[in-house]
């Protein structure tokens, strides 16, 4: 498949750096690319590269030099790149419809242009929407319903009447609507009640390997619109997180949390029950969250305080044995300056 | 379904006030609560609640004010709610038998009443209890014993030979008995060590999705009666864990530890080899135990120490720059002082 | 099964102490071990029980005291038992082919002696070498190849074209190839990097239970020969990780990392991206890693540093709130000195 470059800048709603009719059959790095490939300079510090690089067009930001090279200019190289990507490989979407060794129950809607593959078991009631593809061993409990384009790696778990919107990405082993950890304390032992909420997950989330999403005790866990969780992670029952949130591997999120828009978790990260984290708040990884965090912070430690703070007193913690020393000395001679003033009263 | 307040109280082993012929047919917290719902008051912040709610009666704590509702008088009314939550949602346990599109091995043993769906896969000379239920994908390897009344979710993996108690739920993508992590240094590779000893998992034990158990080394990792584990917890090989503790999602506990009862591990503790924690013990999120810790203390830190202490020092963490400066500042007016007494001589 | 001691020293490569025609029928630990059965001594501190233990013979290190029991002289001796639980337990490798209810498709290529379980999948275009088990619930997408000799345990998937080399095993749940977690900023929402590279997994590599291994973005991300991998582990997109690691539960490492050879994280431990990390480098439990490593350091903390200087200052934290009353305390004396000493001028 090749494409002009005239096509591309279309395509990117970029402009045309020299000649529009180059044909471009594929991408590659700045250091990777060949001729008739297409690469990027998203950071300043390659801009060296440009002259350099094997590739016959570069996507350039704004004012960058071409170097006498073919090339389309865009705001965002790095978007540009990604959506180039996206153009070069996609495979067009394959229906292969319910394929035998799949299990289906009684009850259940499908939209057109499903891939159901074999070992797949989609529950009693089920409503599937247009071109979903639930990979094997992918398990839907009775009740659960999907949007379009949604696709469900092997090995997935969504229990009983949990949502999923369009255009959703789940990875393999990912659970999703598993009972909270909720119980009351009887005595010695733990008495548990009952889960009988649900998981929503609204349009474009992606959610990684082996994750755990658990259902509401009573009401709604929710997944904003275009938030992505990473591989592991694990949202408790009762959180809403917002829209367009990054949270990253092995994050934790204990019950009822509400988490606004636009929120980075890094890895590791955990926040206790009950609290408040605002817009655009990022927390450094590991960090954990033990108070409301208001919007648009950045913060890390455990527990979590301001980001610039937790870097110097980080500095200061790994030279604690000196700062223990040099007080010590100055107590001494400190009380050396007592008995000396003392004597000469 | 409806049930007189009477009925109720006796259900609880309460007291009612008020009419005890008053029909209750479902339940919800005290701001979403209706006419013909019971609700209650658990948190005294709430007590003013009680006037207002939309219900048509309070499970109430001793003393605590109905406001001339109708009510029950319990001792512990958040226990009591989870046990109307529990008698007004659950559905009546449902025997589908063994379904086309199962796998039973040879020599498998079944109780009456069980349910097996399309996709699990039940090993030579497994034992199932009564009304065991195997969603699908749930594989039980050989001789893999289950006690009555347990629920294995879609996807789980039992080991062979290890032996589940009654009541047991394990929820979806958790597996029990995988190899420990146990390797022998060679010159620079590692010689695996054979994991030959089971998991034993008592009764009332819950696991949660996507948590990991591994069998012992040579005899038995083991989790002790009515203990709850969450999410993507890992217990490693060789751990004993005692009755009725709380591990919450992330924990790691590593090989051959042994934890008492009634002990509380908030997400991502992680507790290293060897150690022995003492009943009763609490240990805050995140924290890290690399020592034994006694019966009834509460820790906190990596590495943990007293919960109260560590409070107390990350405060003075947040502000250690200020510190240093203080020190620093000493230093010269100690210094200045020290030749100025010196000129004085 | 018997074996004469000299047939076990031979195995193991030592000598014999005693009489080489004594029969070993088992073995056990020091304590626990009965007539007819060897023990061994890997801990001088247990010499002692070399003289009490009930075992018929012993495997000792060069030097130590047989007591007068019969026994075999290794360099190694917690090897030597390693290797001689393989030879006493091990049971023979049973091919049992593929069986009904397992899922073929189309162009795979297989060694001889496979053994594929019922709810096992076979994507397309896959190739398996000899004895390759595949237990119920495993899912090879399309193109995936195999070595020889590779175990993978229930409900495992392997995402398509990955590669995974000879005599490796992988635990249940464990997830290879998901896609790895690369998204353009697109204003507010996330625009997905698609993930077209692939996983390659080297020989003599162990991969725990419910661990997750991305692909990478464009080309490879590697595990090297002989790692080990324990549960819950977390690689990121384009990671390449030397031979002979040992990688702890839960660690989990971000995208573009390098590892060297003979790298152990301890359980927990984080790694920011594009990092390096040494050869030989030890870390420990919980640290986060945020500066590459160079080779043979041992490093905790997070920030992590040198580990031993992260052990005082763990101690000196726990004394923060002393230390900073001493400071106080000190201000104040400075200040009485310094309005004493004015007096006197």
């Amino acid at each position: 498949m090749g494409k002009t470059l005239k096509e591309l800048a279309g395509y990117l709603g970029g402009t045309v750096i020299g000649d529009g009719e180059t044909l471009i059959r594929g991408l590659a790095g700045l250091d990777d690319a060949k001729a008739g490939e297409i690469t990027f300079l998203a950071n300043p510090r390659y801009a060296a590269k440009v002259a350099t690089t094997g590739a016959t067009a570069v996507v350039l930001p704004p004012g960058a030099d071409p170097c006498g090279k073919d090339g389309i200019e865009v705001k965002n190289p790095y978007l540009a790149f990604a959506k180039l990507l996206t153009l070069f490989t996609s495979r067009p979407y394959r229906s292969r419809g319910v394929m035998e060794g799949a299990r289906i129950g009684s009850n259940v809607t499908m939209g057109r242009e499903v891939a159901v593959y074999p070992g797949a078991f989609v529950g009693d009631g089920v409503k599937l929407g247009e071109r979903v593809t639930l990979h094997p061993g992918v398990v839907l409990y009775e009740g659960v319903e999907l949007g379009d384009d949604v696709t469900l790696h092997a090995n997935v778990t969504v229990r009983e009447r949990c949502r999923i919107g369009s255009r959703v990405i789940v990875h393999s082993g990912a659970v999703i609507g598993s009972d909270g950890f909720g119980y009351a304390p009887d005595g010695a032992a733990w008495y548990k009640i009952p889960q009988i909420g649900i998981v929503v997950i609204e349009d474009d989330v992606e959610i990684g390997a082996n994750a755990a999403i658990d259902r509401a005790a009573l009401e709604v866990t929710r997944i904003g619109r275009g938030t992505k969780i990473d591989n592991l992670a694990q949202i408790a029952h009762n959180c809403v997180i917002g829209a367009n949130c990054m949270i990253v591997s092995q994050v934790g999120i204990a019950g009822s949390v509400k988490v606004g828009e636009h929120v980075t978790l890094a890895g590791q990260v955990g926040v206790a029950g009950h609290l408040e984290v605002g817009d655009n708040v990022m927390v450094g990884a590991k960090s954990g969250i033990t108070h409301s965090i208001p919007a648009g912070q950045m913060v890390s430690g455990i527990p979590a305080f301001s980001h610039r703070e937790w870097l110097r007193a980080s500095a200061v913690f790994q030279t604690l044995p000196e700062l223990r020393r040099t007080v010590s000395a100055l107590e001494k001679k400190v009380q050396e300056l007592e008995e000396k003033l003392a004597g000469k009263c």
